[in-house]
């Protein structure tokens, strides 16, 4: 299954995915005939969930089986599912973020909501077709929030390893929740708080995308309270990193790459650690024009620019691109010092380099 | 605990909701500490919800528990637990489908995104207050239905009865979504399609208020196929005759005892099964003039109360009485050829005309 060559963390990598991908598709089809009993209607949304769940980067999936590996874990099915049910956590998270935010579109696709109020509008049915398409888009998230639990409660494993996992599976969910709410919250106070951008980087991303999963995988399999410190020694920066790059592609980002609109964060007026810290450096005038820019629903091409002008001209997106390497060295520091097997620590240096180094 | 007489069973019910109650507060209450560890913004939802949680029927946990005890379960307060986690999964369902409806008002209070905008415009925050408001409900929401799980899933039980009850659980959270998804698709294909109306009354109130629950609490004490197909019997020709209850309330309710405003199903254009009935037994004339009526955001007074005459005048609300009067009658019957401990048949037989005669 595993190359043992420097070569062979892209193939692991790549096998894992390709299995995950594999799970989740299989576990909703499976759902279908449930879906289809209750009226053929549904079957509109199972396709779209299909068509979504189709792209990903399968992120917390990976992070998650490497942990289970780190800990001494072998290869088995069952984890695959277990970690699989994650891609229906974040198929939630997503659908109901761009609801929140007003996004047409995601992963180069019309958003669900977008989608099902197109649906609407060409069945030709009766009141708003915008409506109609967030109701279906916040039904459907929720459909994959409790299948999240149901696709991880039926895994093939031992009941035992699924409770040892429970927790963090918990923890996780609450977590990612009110780290959505609280950069809803940093938006709507629209001050230059960086360290509250942080906080939300923290929760929202580092703990759900990388610590979180690394620490439900290593704990199914009984990894100590020392396998897990150092595991979350090794996510967080590394977490932190990888949103920080995300803030830097909601800015600069190429659509193409990315799947969303450019300048998509400056439209929403997200305050990241890139536009706080912007705001901080820019000079009083530059930064009250930045702050008129930022949250504008209608900001066109010429404001994007301008925005990322602004930005740039503070010196802000440097700063965050020697914070990113900053916090990637310290997490692959950490995974020198943690004692797990050989194979999930080549991948995961390598995976801390596919999540801080990316286009999209 | 319980009394043995006619009158032992409202004690019965009284004291079981009032446990369930003190249960989901508890559990809920434990749970502010990690919320407060995210950020003490988080502190608004958490006192959000616990007002929400102060008010409701606790219906479902009451199935639940009475299935338990149908079965031959003892007193235990971890089925109190696992019953009252049941009250989260209704928070979510409730606090979502008021963002769909747009609905202002729930339980008498302003509804969780009428309530978070206010609290958005009070504080001076930038942006929309309103799409504040959304956004901090489908969190709140997100966040409940997760607990859901994780309060089930921590209840003092063994692992065997979590695991006997868990497919139920699972079911009946697939099909409330599902329900209410159909629901939507009724309203926005706007015919006069009772089949429609039933099915959906099925999914989303028979199923999900009173056979899922029933079931759930059967299956964990190991309740045979028997037992499950006989609760099955009682409980979807009562939670028929429930939603068509709360059809008619929706409808001619009394505001101050529903907790919704007046006709509110009406402005909302519900194609409930007693909307569908109106529409085919009206003359053509009057169908149009109620078919123009309905889903009209703008509905006043005068027009809620053309709209109840018109249907009232189609002889469609004494059919749907002598529905409930026939469903409720149906449950009853079942009820007596099951083979279930005498206390639970009691309370149950007494739960049965208390959900289908009642003003809110």
């Amino acid at each position: 299954m595993s190359v043992n060559s420097s070569g062979g963390s892209v193939l692991d990598v790549e096998n894992v995915r390709s299995r995950v991908s594999e799970s989740v598709i299989s576990f909703v089809d499976d759902r279908s005939q449930l879906l289809n009993d209750v009226d053929p209607h549904l079957d509109d949304l199972h396709v779209a969930l299909l068509d979504f769940l189709n792209e990903g980067k399968r992120l917390r999936p990976a992070f998650c089986w490497w942990g289970w590996r780190a800990a001494g874990g072998a290869d088995e099915d069952g984890v695959i599912q277990a970690a699989a049910s994650l891609e229906l956590l974040q198929a939630c998270a997503l659908i109901h973020d761009d609801v929140m935010d007003g996004s047409d579109t995601r992963r180069n696709a019309p958003s669900i909501h977008r989608r099902m109020a197109t649906e609407h509008a060409n069945a030709g049915w009766r009141g708003d077709s915008d409506n109609f398409g967030v109701a279906a888009a916040i039904l459907l998230g929720d459909i994959c929030l409790s299948w999240t639990d149901e696709m991880y409660s039926t895994a093939d494993l031992s009941i035992d390893i699924l409770q040892r996992g429970r927790p963090y599976l918990d923890v996780m969910r609450t977590e990612v929740m009110a780290g959505q709410y609280l950069d809803v919250v940093a938006q709507a106070r629209a001050e230059a708080d960086s360290d509250l951008a942080l906080r939300v980087a923290t929760f929202k991303s580092a703990k759900y995308t990388i610590e979180r999963p690394l620490q439900l995988g290593a704990a199914m399999f009984g990894g100590d309270d020392k396998l897990l410190a150092g595991l979350s020694n090794y996510g967080l920066p590394l977490g932190e990193a990888f949103q920080l790059r995300d803030d830097l592609l909601g800015v600069y980002g190429d659509p193409e790459v990315t799947g969303k609109p450019a300048g998509d964060d400056l439209r929403e007026g997200k305050r990241t650690y890139l536009v706080t810290k912007a705001l901080q450096l820019a000079t009083l005038a530059d930064a009250a024009t930045l702050d008129t820019l930022l949250g504008d629903p209608e900001l066109d091409t010429n404001g994007i620019n301008q925005a990322r002008e602004l930005i740039a001209d503070t010196g802000a997106g440097a700063d965050v691109e020697r914070l990113i390497a900053e916090r990637t060295e310290q997490a692959l520091e950490s995974l020198d010092t943690v004692d797990i097997d050989p194979q999930a620590r080549r991948v995961l240096s390598d995976l801390a380099v596919a999540a801080t180094v990316r286009a999209g």
